[in-house]
């Protein structure tokens, strides 16, 4: 057989010199699988390249420079919904960066963990659990599996904060070449594990939603669990208690008797991911501190939110066995949140999607089953009236498009709810997923429109957003060409180059 | 007279006819004005433009850009110790915003309040009082004519929170000549003041501690007062109380009972910045909440503190009028620091600084009294043991120095205390001056070999963390050359080009 002689060609046996030849694979079912999402899309994927450490990273990133095939980075590929493992642009090689999955360092006087990208949830919180008891978690609902970096790098959102609120510091690979860490991880001494600006322009947040370098680790900030700490469900019988539910947690979130993130679901995803069926709408939120702080929280949470709605409140016992499956669908829904807010990772939502297709949950699964998918992610003010109005733009659209829509919104700061809101669908249908795209990038239109903006966006839908022409955007193009001049990094990804 | 031909004479033309002839100084004496400050240097400054809009900012830039001549942004010019007003490179010329002194903006609904780096902060203090008498503004000790932004921009700490934490969007003038507004602000809709991260990379770090534009406005973010505050002053009789106050507010900045900035002065810190004598260290505190939160705080505060220290609690009333002058310097001082913790900025530590050369205060006078001080600000572990370290070798080096420091540390997060040194000296001394500088830069330099790291760097001492061949520096200096290519913007400051 005659070498392959192009550009592809010479990258794969470079890198297979660097990784070794079981690393890269070019085997078409396994590109195709790949190149195959829950969201209904697909994608060309021409090679993937499974490096185990940083330095082999860089080789990685530094063959693909010179040969001019760009790579896109995944942590564990579990990004569903918005895109899973696929590349934005078609002819990029995958990294996939999951045998990375070192806990390379707990610094437990700085309550910092450093993890690699392939670190998923389970074995952040079993190594926690096993380490540091104290430690408590800030787990997302996604599923055990996903990657704790990857989803801190796009910005998802944790039950205890947005996870970019724990990054101290990053590492890496710039597509230059260059292994950076920033703030002061990259000097000597006691400050890399907790001063996360360091001196001089403070760079985390340029590799968060970002092109700007593959990121090989991340010191994450570890809280401890607060001493006393109540889990909330306060539910509402009506469509139009929603405004009233939003108001009250925005004054609870203001004067910052919440601290954490609240969460309201609609009927629609109460059922498709808590199993629940009944309640219009329930919010569910935590707070806690010394018993003191606790309890004047609690009283304040009751307070405030108890002519709302009916209001459940209980003391969360992080050392308590996990329960028992739970016949009553109200309390297992509830104890399904409340072990998030403890900061214990679950599959629930995954292992309902698969049963819909009457396959059991494997992460492997979630991207090849018929269960299909997508996700439109918008951020919107914490206050009622905005709320309501962006639910009621995605119901109408939804209808328009033949959806009925799960909606849940999500408090990341006293002023913004991530607004989440997904349809299903059936993926041996195309026109079905075409559809569901369609719906989620009408969406997106819409919101904006509106005067929302999007928070986090799936590979199909990064033009609702980056625009040439426009100065923030024609700014981060200007930031690529700088630490990327090849553009050898996840091209097209939060970037219009 | 002969037009002159240098590139100077032409960007000063340019610069008269973009801002007009009498905002630009060339008059050699204003010059040597601008050249002197506090801390003992001088500049040779060639110019002095004082643009009063954005857009004139960029005509400023685009000129200056053209001629080549670079151009030290300054807000109030009030960076005092820090090197106030001077450019980091003799032949700067100074962009004085200070005529940029509009509040653009004040969006009730969002808590945002948009400043020009002109507003100081008892024009912003006075403009919330007016407008908003909810919002609780978070001032610094340094005096009321320094510059809100100004100060954020460096990472400066006020009372209720590092104010960088308040920051949600910027507006720069780029080196490149575009105008960048930051996270959703550049796009239409009600996010802009709301969500601080946008989508895509979030940039707002990367202007500040920053040479990489010229920071025209930002949005920034105005607390509601808390329903119930107390402010608290604990006071440790013996030098080797120190650990444990520091391990006792380490315990309730972990657990959040204090989620404001915690301050520690020494007694030659209380002397020179309350006119206090006696009490070895000060530890002055606040924590609020609704009433009942508060309340439990409060019950916190006394049981860890209890323990170190004499403490004393009162409840703080924002709508108190300022206390007449108290003849006890004690209840003076603690007077003086509530104040700065229900938001009304103070002169105090200006003019103390000041008295020492007989003057009374005035903004403008700092910079040319014969009363000098400078700077050494470092990070260091909120952490008994390592405060400790920290103060004993400031008070080392200053002996070995001839110098006794003014000490603070100062809790910026769960794990980092602003440690800030300082000493006085007299600028009619040279060798003196020149010994103070000395001082404060070898002081970073042990306290670097000590594990700590720079915080905040003066003029002089920028070299101490920024090196070539560092790949944090490295990609700073790329990052430069991507939005400033020509090198326009406050060249050396946080950066090596």
């Amino acid at each position: 057989m005659r070498p392959d002689l192009t550009p592809l060609g010479a990258a794969v046996r470079d890198w297979r010199r660097r990784v070794g030849a079981e690393h890269v694979l070019t085997d078409p079912p396994i590109l195709a699988r790949y190149g195959t999402a829950v969201c209904g899309q697909t994608r060309d994927v021409p090679a993937v390249v499974r490096p185990a450490t940083a330095a082999q990273v860089r080789g990685v990133v530094a063959a693909a420079r010179r040969h001019g095939v760009p790579l896109y980075p995944i942590s564990r590929g579990r990004n569903w919904g918005l895109g899973s493992r696929l590349p934005v642009r078609d002819g990029t090689a995958v990294l996939d960066l999951s045998r990375l999955d070192a806990i390379r360092e707990f610094d437990e006087d700085a309550h910092v963990v450093v993890v690699e990208p392939g670190v998923t949830q389970s074995a952040l919180c079993a190594f926690l659990g096993a380490r540091a008891p104290w430690a408590h978690p800030n787990v997302t609902g996604s599923s055990t599996d996903s990657s704790v970096l990857g989803n801190l790098l796009d910005r998802g959102v944790g039950y205890l904060s947005p996870r970019m609120d724990d990054l101290v510091a990053l590492e890496a690979v710039l597509g230059n070449g260059r292994l950076l860490r920033t703030g002061h991880w990259g000097s000597p001494g006691l400050m890399g594990h907790r001063w996360p600006h360091g001196v001089g322009p403070s760079l985390n947040g340029l590799f968060t939603q970002s092109s700007l370098g593959v990121v090989t680790a991340a010191a994450v900030r570890v809280r401890p669990r607060p001493r006393r700490q109540y889990g909330v469900a306060v539910t509402v019988g009506a469509e139009d208690g929603l405004r009233a539910l939003i108001d009250g947690l925005r004054l609870l979130h203001v004067q910052e008797t919440v601290r954490t993130v609240s969460h309201v679901f609609d009927t629609s995803r109460l059922r498709t991911s808590l199993n629940l069926d009944g309640g219009v709408w329930t919010a569910f939120l935590t707070a806690g501190g010394s018993p003191a702080v606790a309890d004047a929280c609690r009283a304040d949470i009751e307070a405030v939110l108890g002519p709302v709605g009916d209001v459940h409140i209980e003391e969360l016992d992080p050392s308590a066995a996990p329960a028992p499956p739970e016949p009553d669908p109200v309390l297992a829904a509830r104890r399904g949140v409340f072990d998030l807010m403890l900061g214990r990772p679950t599959d629930k939502a995954v292992e309902l999607l698969l049963a819909r297709s009457g396959e059991p949950y494997s992460p492997g699964r979630v991207d090849l089953s018929r269960a299909g998918t997508v996700f439109c992610v918008q951020a919107v003010p914490l206050a009622g009236e905005a709320a309501c109005h962006a639910v009621t733009l995605a119901r109408h659209l939804g209808a328009e498009h033949g959806f009925e829509p799960s909606v849940s919104l999500n408090a990341v700061s006293p002023h913004t709810m991530e607004f989440v809101v997904n349809v299903l669908f059936d993926r041996r249908e195309p026109r079905e997923a075409a559809r569901a795209r369609a719906y989620v990038t009408a969406l997106h239109h819409a919101l904006m429109a509106a005067g929302f903006a999007p928070y986090r966006l799936g590979v199909q839908d990064m033009d609702v957003a980056a625009r040439p022409g426009d100065a923030f955007w024609d700014t981060v193009a200007d930031l690529k060409h700088a630490l990327d001049p090849a553009g050898i990094v996840a091209p097209g990804r939060y970037t219009t180059v």
